[in-house]
């Protein structure tokens, strides 16, 4: 008898598994066969463009999640309305110096959020470069006093995750203003954080600290800061001149865009799963995050297709201002503690619309495990990477010791090749990388409807 | 006794294995850091550009290997003469219809070995558009006659390795012309072997039988070929409109480059690493096989570096004419086979400079496991792949049933963007991911050399 029942559970078990198997290859089939993500990412990138918080570009942008949301077969649409901040770019940035050999214009562009550099004026001051904000902070303030602090540690090329290297990186633009300005320097100019060599600065969030002077924050090109590091070698005192014209405004308010299939066992039990409607006011936000968002979407899509009725209920969350504030994840986040909602899991994409690879866990090793033994059904699709790490900005304010949270782990080679720069565009995101992506994400959700529970 | 032999062994088995990932740790660092692979390709890309067998391209090309091997640390350098075709494209071709809104002109370029439309002239026939050869082969001879016939079977999307979407298509350019001259056709044009709906005509070889006639063949790009098909359903007859300027001329004289480190314990038994030389006429050969060269190229570099002195006799070969003959990898295998040489693995990079994934094995199930072992080594740099498959059709002479042939597999998503078409070209190639396959496979040979023998 026992033998019996052995035997019947692994008959059972294979048979789920081949079940489990054909609907995994049909969610693949449909995604390279019938996904609205590519062309929905066309539009967003092509008709709207970047979409900074707080710009026109992000309104349209809300509207343009709605009425895509608007097409497929969902029980709920609804937006989330929070303030966000509100910084603009103004006009295109200058950088130069002179040398024996002329005029040398560098490509640069203010950092976000920074301050510029004054009513139509230029900065003028002498470089010091340094590798990092460590360097800065032992240096004496009579050396750093009226200078322009250059930012020009590389990101590590040896790191296999380029999110790592960026990671041992970013410091230098988030806090390089405040610890050259407490030595009493007047500007800063970060190397872009890309481990390419080119010619395209990249922009990201910078801070200000409370009792330290703002002053104004740059990135340069990688090109652009080795020529700029062998100038500042060759000359004493290279006195570098820099324009800039951002400024901040008052809040303005904005939302997130949430989309709903009321789970059929389990309606107040969520899984979510989402991207950033925003993003940098540089190129077209494509792989940050336009990938995610319009994959995200798919999901729910490609369920329609597949006439899957889930038993949890399933959002795709659009998270407004994830580049300059977080202050959409921290709001779903808030709500959804504040009506107590019970979540399962949380999905992010938001590391580009490259081949997918696997998944970062940021939870528990039950959990971990319970998603490589999934492992099988993933490999013939070339998901082979299921590790603890981190999961995604949106998502992680929901982490409270219970929830699972994932991000979707695409091939990093060429992130950072397009991230935060006018490189970011539609025409470098390729059609069956990006829909691969939305395949995972909607077969990683399939499975954990299926199969999981809230004690997971 | 035999418990401490039993932990002597595990013991050093254990730290040969930390010295291994040492040693491929600090190979992927170098390939990271000093690779010279991304120079070499932009110079055989920008400064000699494609380079068909027969061409002055592909003279260059050889002149160029041999001065790129002359840097490194070989024991010999040298040459194998062969004859290969010489075809030549000519003027660009032209392909139109007319429809009640005029002119259409359309992407197109002959397919390579093609006959001409003849002296400067046109070719017009009504089209007839067929999914595959057997189509061809079930039609009456009556409504093939001096038709042009249109192949239009687009590669499978669904298919996760663009390869096999490939294997299972490019019968309609290879043998097409063939199939419907049978008929009595008087041209066709061959829906390009491209994924992705885009502008891009894509060349490559086809073939002619004895005693049947030869008739032109063209390739329309991806979009042409909707467009057409569009056309065709909606009017009766639509008359195409297409010329050539395309001629073969008598063989020409070219080579294998080949540079060689001799083995300081098995100097009579050979690994062989390479990539093709020549390209298609179109592009700049970037991803085929120029990505191939450099990286075999950048193998013997990085042990160079590393000051590794193999035990087996390794040698990079730049096979030239796998395009249109594989007179080069034919030609190697024979001298091999002529010399007594015993070869112990042959590893080829053919397909695209992409991030790597994996190896693809021809060899025995034992030769795979060992291979398999090496899995925990390899898993920190996304290498995960360790399947039977083709290797690479240079090597493929070089089957004996008991070397090893290996495949150097990245990913293959965006690889038929490119290929042989004028969209291969060093900006669409990565200088991370072209490195990170050139670690791969170095690490691979430096693991085989160290503990494989001949008899493995």
């Amino acid at each position: 008898m026992r033998h019996l029942i052995f035997f019947l559970i692994s008959f059972l078990s294979i048979n789920a598994q081949a079940q489990d198997a054909k609907t995994i290859r049909t969610i693949y089939d449909l995604a390279l066969t019938q996904s609205e993500a590519y062309e929905n990412l066309r539009v967003l990138c092509k008709d709207i463009g970047h979409r900074l918080s707080g710009s026109k570009g992000a309104d349209s942008a809300v509207v343009w999640g709605q009425r895509v949301l608007g097409k497929l077969e969902l029980d709920t649409i609804f937006l989330q309305e929070i303030t966000v901040p509100h910084w603009e770019r103004g006009r295109k940035e200058k950088a130069y110096f002179y040398n024996e050999k002329g005029k040398n214009m560098l490509d640069v562009c203010a950092l976000g959020g920074s301050i510029s550099t004054g009513m139509n004026q230029f900065i003028k001051g002498d470089v010091l470069e340094v590798k990092s904000l460590d360097e800065v902070n032992n240096l004496p303030d009579s050396l750093v006093k009226g200078k322009i602090i250059f930012y020009n540690r590389p990101m590590d090329p040896k790191k296999i995750s380029t999110f790592s290297a960026y990671g041992s990186c970013v410091d230098q633009r988030y806090s390089g203003a405040i610890e050259a300005a407490k030595k009493g320097a007047i500007a800063v100019i970060v190397r872009s954080m890309n481990v390419r060599q080119d010619d395209f600065p990249h922009t990201g969030s910078m801070a200000y600290e409370e009792g330290v002077d703002s002053i104004p924050a740059f990135a340069i090109s990688t090109n652009g800061a080795n020529y700029l590091s062998e100038n500042v070698t060759k000359y004493d005192n290279l006195e570098l001149n820099l324009k800039s014209f951002c400024k901040s405004y008052p809040d303005k308010i904005s939302h997130n865009v949430i989309g709903e299939i009321k789970g059929s066992e389990f309606p107040d039990e969520y899984i979510t799963v989402g991207g950033h409607l925003d993003s940098w006011d540089m190129g077209e936000g494509a792989h940050d995050d336009g990938a995610g968002v319009v994959q995200s979407i798919e999901v729910l899509h490609l369920l329609n297709l597949m006439n899957i009725k889930p038993k949890h209920s399933i959002r795709v969350v659009l998270f407004m201002n994830e580049e300059n504030g977080n202050r959409g994840g921290k709001h779903y986040a808030e709500r959804a503690a504040a009506k107590n909602e019970k979540h399962l899991m949380a999905l992010e994409s938001d590391r580009g619309g490259f081949s997918p690879r696997g998944f970062s866990v940021n939870g528990t090793e039950k959990q971990l495990n319970g998603i490589k033994k999934w492992g099988d059904l993933f490999e013939p699709f070339g998901i082979h990477e299921f590790k603890m790490g981190f999961a995604g900005v949106d998502i992680n304010p929901l982490e409270d010791g219970k929830i699972c949270l994932i991000g979707l782990s695409p091939d990093s080679q060429r992130y950072f090749d397009h991230h935060h720069s006018d490189n970011d565009v539609f025409e470098e995101v390729n059609k069956r990388e990006l829909v691969l992506g939305a395949a995972s994400m909607t077969s990683l959700i399939y499975l954990i409807d299926k199969y999981w529970t809230i004690d997971n």
